[in-house]
C-alpha cells in the first residue's frame, strides 16, 4: 500500500482563498529559493556555500529549503537545470534576427559564452554522476534542451529556406556538446576563447552551409 | 633574490651512477604515483581518494606525493592529463585503418567515449576554474590534444584525400568539444549514448563528407 505523503500544494480542509494563497505564498518562497541559490552557487560553487547562507539570501528559513528541495545537492541541480534553460532561451532569441548560418551561430555562440548557466550545469552534471537520486532531473533537462534546439532550429531553417546536414535533433545535440566542451575547456585552461575557430567549429557542428550569396553588393 | 630549491633531478655532489641511480628510482616512483592516483580518482573522485591510499597503493610514502606533485589536487590535474593524452593516442590509433569518413569518425569516437579518461579530465578542467595555479598544466594539456589532434587529421586526410571543411586547428578543438560535451551529458544523465546521434554530431563537426561511392557494390 502506498503512503501518500502531504506535497507542497496540499493544503487540507482549509477554505479555498486561504489555499490559494498558500499555495502562491509557497511558489514565491521556491522561486525566490532558486534565484538566490543560482547566483550564490554561480560566485562561490557548491562547497563554498550553506543552506542557511541560500535561506537568509532569498529572506526564507533554512527548513524551507529542506521542505522544499530536499537537500543543497538537489536545489544546486534544481536551480542549474533552470538557469540552463533560462540561458537557451535566450541563445534562441539571439539567434532570431540573423540573416545568415554563419549569422545565426555566431550570434547564439556568442549569447552561449557569455551565459554563466553553460558552467552551471556542466557542474551538476557532474555532480550527478556520484548522485543517481538526483540524476532523473538533470536527464529531463538535456532531454528538454535537445528537443527545445531541435524545435527551434527547424522553425528557423524552415523560415529561412536553410539545409541542415543531420537531423535537427542531431544538430541540436551537437550544438550544445559542443558549447559545453568549449565552456568547460576555457574555464579550466584560462585560455581566451578565439571567437573566429569557436564559430567555425559551432558552425560545422550545425552541419548547415550557408548559400552562394546572389551577388555581391 | 630567487631562492633555488633543490628538483627531484637535483643530486649534489654524488657520483655520477649514483646520480643516475637516483634519477630513475625518482622517475619509478613519481609514475607509480601517478598510475594509482588515475585508477584510485577514477574510481573514487578526488574527495573519496587520500594522498595515504595513493601513497600505499604506489607502496610509496605520502612525504613523496607532497615532494613530486605539491597538493591531492595537483597530483589530480597532472594524472588526469597524462590519462587524457594516452587516451587521445588510442583515439588516434583507432581510426589508423578505418576506410572512409565515418568508418574514421565512428572508430575515433567509439573509442573516446568507451574511455574514462575523458570524464576525469572533464573533471580536472572544473577544478582548475578555482585553482589558477593548477590551470597552466591543464591549458598546456588542452593546447597539446588540439596541436596533436590537428596533427593526425591532416596526416589522415592527406593519406585518403579527404577534404575537411575548415583548417585542422578547428575541427580537432570541435571534436574534442564535442566529446567532452557529450560524455558530461551521459555520466550526469545516466541516458545511454545513441551511436548514431554521437557519430553523426561528430561527423558534422568534422566537417568530412564522404565521397560518393564510384560503383554499389
Amino acid at each position: 500500500v502506498a503512503t501518500r505523503l502531504p506535497s507542497p500544494g496540499a493544503t487540507g480542509g482549509m477554505p479555498r482563498h486561504h489555499a490559494r494563497a498558500t499555495r502562491e505564498s509557497g511558489r514565491r518562497t521556491r522561486s525566490a529559493l532558486l534565484d538566490a541559490a543560482a547566483r550564490l552557487f554561480t560566485a562561490h560553487g557548491l562547497g563554498g556555500v550553506s543552506l542557511a547562507g541560500i535561506a537568509a539570501a532569498a529572506d526564507a528559513f533554512p527548513s524551507q529549503v529542506t521542505y522544499y528541495f530536499g537537500s543543497k545537492e538537489a536545489l544546486f541541480v534544481e536551480a542549474a537545470s533552470r538557469e540552463m534553460l533560462h540561458a537557451a532561451a535566450r541563445v534562441e532569441e539571439a539567434g532570431r534576427r540573423a540573416g545568415t548560418p554563419t549569422a545565426y551561430v555566431r550570434a547564439m555562440t556568442g549569447q552561449a559564452l557569455a551565459d554563466s548557466a553553460l558552467l552551471l550545469f556542466a557542474d551538476a552534471l557532474l555532480l550527478c554522476r556520484h548522485r543517481p537520486d538526483l540524476r532523473p532531473l538533470v536527464a529531463r533537462t538535456v532531454e528538454r534542451l535537445h528537443r527545445e534546439g531541435a524545435r527551434a532550429l527547424s522553425e528557423r531553417c524552415a523560415g529561412s529556406a536553410w539545409v541542415l546536414a543531420a537531423a535537427p535533433e542531431v544538430v541540436a545535440r551537437a550544438f550544445w556538446a559542443v558549447l559545453l566542451g568549449l565552456v568547460l575547456e576555457t574555464a579550466g585552461s584560462g585560455a581566451p576563447l578565439d571567437p573566429t575557430a569557436v564559430e567555425a567549429a559551432v558552425l560545422g557542428a550545425l552541419g548547415t552551409r550557408p548559400h552562394p550569396p546572389a551577388r555581391r553588393t
